[in-house]
C-alpha cells in the first residue's frame, strides 16, 4: 500500500475555490451590492451570467475579473468558463439559494463576477484625428443607454461620455444591453457638459446635437472628422440649453404625424451616418 | 318657485359613465385578460396610460374606441381626454385598486381602453410601387419589436409583417415601445414565410435580409423599388433557412470583435438606409 504523500501534489485552483454559507458574509454582501447597484464603493462593475463574464475575459489587459460567485450546482456547466479565469481571480462558491439572494434578475443564471475596467484618460482620446464622442444627455431609460453603447462599439465610436442626470453606463441593465460593449469601449460618466464640450472644441472637435426640432438633415451633413454626438433625452429630447452649444442640430427626417424615433434607435441611426461617411474605417 | 322639469336635460356623455365595483364585472374581465395578453378574443387591443389612448384617438378612423376604464381619483386628471372620446365609447369608473386589479403594470396609469383596429388587406399594399415591408422573423423581444414597428413608421415603411414564432405586435410591451405607431403602421401577424415571399414577388418586390454572416454592405446596396425587408432574431441573426430565401443579403459594416448590433437598432439602420436612398419621399 502506498503512503500518503506527505504534501499534497498541487491541486487546481479550482479544487481550493472557498465556499461559503452565508448571507453575513462580507464578500457576499459586496456582491450584493455591486449586482443591484452596478458598482462597488471602489467602483468594481458587478456582472452576472456566463456571457457577459465571456465578454470580460475576452475583453483583455483593459478588464481584470477579481472574483466570481458561483452556485454550486451550476459548477459542472460553467467548468469551461471557470478554467479560463486568471490565477489571481478569487472564485467562491455557494449553495443555489445563496446565489439567488445576492442577485437581482428573476432566474439566476448561477454565475456572477466582480471586474475592474482598466483607467482610460479622454483627452488622447479627443487628440485623434477621426475621434468620434458619443455624448448621451440626460437618457432616463438603462436599455436604451445600454443599446447605445452596443451600437457605439459596434460602429467606430471612439468613447461614450455621459452627463451628469443621465443613468449609469454600468447600471446592470445597462451592462447587459450593451452586450459586453461595456467592457471594450472608453467610457466616462458624470460628466458636466460645459467644460467637456470646451475639451472637445479645443481639440479641433465639432459638437453635433442629434435634434429633431432641426430641419438640417443628418444625411446631408459631412460628420467626418473629429465629432462628439450629442444624444437626448427619451421623450423630451435634447435640452434646449444643451442643443444651443452644438455647432450643428441635425435631424432625422421622419414621416410628417409621426412623432419621434427611440432615442437608441436614433443615435444607433446617427452613427451609421458617421460611419458610411467615414467609408466604416475603424 | 321653478317647477322641477319633468324629463331632464341631456346630461353629459361623461355624467352618464357607469360605475363598477367588482371584479366579478364581465367587462372588467375582458379588461384583464386584454391588459394581460394585448388582445380579447375578438382581437380588440387592450392598452393603458393616457399616452396610448391619445395616439389611439389621433389615429382617426383606423382605431375604433369601444370601452374606457377610468380609475376615479384619476377621473379629473384625465377630464380632457375622456371629453374627446366617440359618443359612442362606453365609460366605466372604478375605484383605484380595482383599476390596480385589472392592470399588469407596477404604477397603474388610472386610464385604460379596448381599441379595435380597421382591417387592411395585404395584397394591394404589396402592389404598391415603393412598398418598404418590414419582415421580423422570429424575434422574441416584445420592445424590441414595438422599437422596429416605431421606427418602421417613422421611416415610411408600408407595412410591418411578422412570421409565425415570434412575438405579437400586439404583446403589451410591444404596443408600449411602439410609442403608438401600431394605431397607424398596417400590422400583419403570424404570417408563413414561404407563400408571402412568393406574394412578394408576384407584386414584382424583392427580398432583402439583414444577415451580418453576408459580406455585402447595406450601403452598397439599392433598396430603392419594392421591397420586403427580412429582420432576425436577436441572438442568433436571421435562421439560415430564412435567409436563403433572400434575394440579396446584407450587412451593416462593424468593427471587428464585436459581436452584432441589438436587432432594433440594425432594423433601423436599414430604415435608414432605405428612407436615405428614397430621399426620405414618404
Amino acid at each position: 500500500m502506498l503512503e500518503e504523500p506527505a504534501i499534497s501534489v498541487p491541486q487546481t485552483r479550482r479544487a481550493s475555490a472557498r465556499r461559503v454559507t452565508g448571507l453575513s458574509n462580507p464578500l457576499l454582501k459586496v456582491f450584493r451590492h455591486a449586482l443591484a447597484e452596478g458598482v462597488t464603493r471602489d467602483g468594481w462593475l458587478g456582472i452576472e451570467g456566463p456571457n457577459l463574464l465571456e465578454e470580460a475575459l475576452e475583453a483583455g489587459a483593459n478588464v481584470t475579473v477579481h472574483s466570481v460567485v458561483v452556485a454550486e450546482p451550476a459548477e459542472e456547466k460553467f467548468r469551461g468558463l471557470l478554467e479560463k479565469l486568471p490565477g489571481e481571480c478569487e472564485v467562491t462558491k455557494v449553495a443555489d439559494w445563496l446565489f439567488a439572494k445576492i442577485t437581482q434578475t428573476e432566474t439566476p443564471q448561477g454565475i456572477a463576477a466582480l471586474v475592474e475596467l482598466g483607467g482610460v484618460d479622454l483627452d488622447p482620446l479627443l487628440d485623434r484625428p477621426g475621434a468620434l464622442l458619443v455624448v448621451a444627455c440626460g437618457l432616463q431609460d438603462p436599455g436604451n443607454l445600454g443599446t447605445i453603447l452596443r451600437s457605439a462599439q459596434a460602429l467606430g465610436a471612439t468613447a461614450l461620455i455621459t452627463l451628469e442626470k443621465t443613468v449609469s453606463p454600468f447600471n446592470p441593465k445597462a451592462v447587459r444591453a450593451s452586450a459586453g460593449a461595456v467592457f471594450h469601449l472608453p467610457v466616462f460618466p458624470g460628466q458636466e457638459a460645459r467644460p467637456l464640450l470646451r475639451r472637445v472644441r479645443d481639440a479641433g472637435g465639432r459638437v453635433v446635437a442629434a435634434d429633431q426640432r432641426s430641419t438640417a438633415k443628418l444625411s446631408e451633413a459631412d460628420l467626418r472628422g473629429p465629432v462628439a454626438l450629442l444624444i437626448g433625452m427619451e421623450a423630451a429630447g435634447l435640452a434646449p440649453e444643451v442643443a444651443a452649444e452644438a455647432d450643428l442640430r441635425l435631424s432625422i427626417p421622419i414621416r410628417a404625424g409621426t412623432d419621434s424615433l427611440n432615442a437608441a434607435a436614433a443615435a444607433s441611426i446617427f452613427l451609421y451616418e458617421a460611419a458610411r461617411q467615414r467609408r466604416f474605417k475603424y
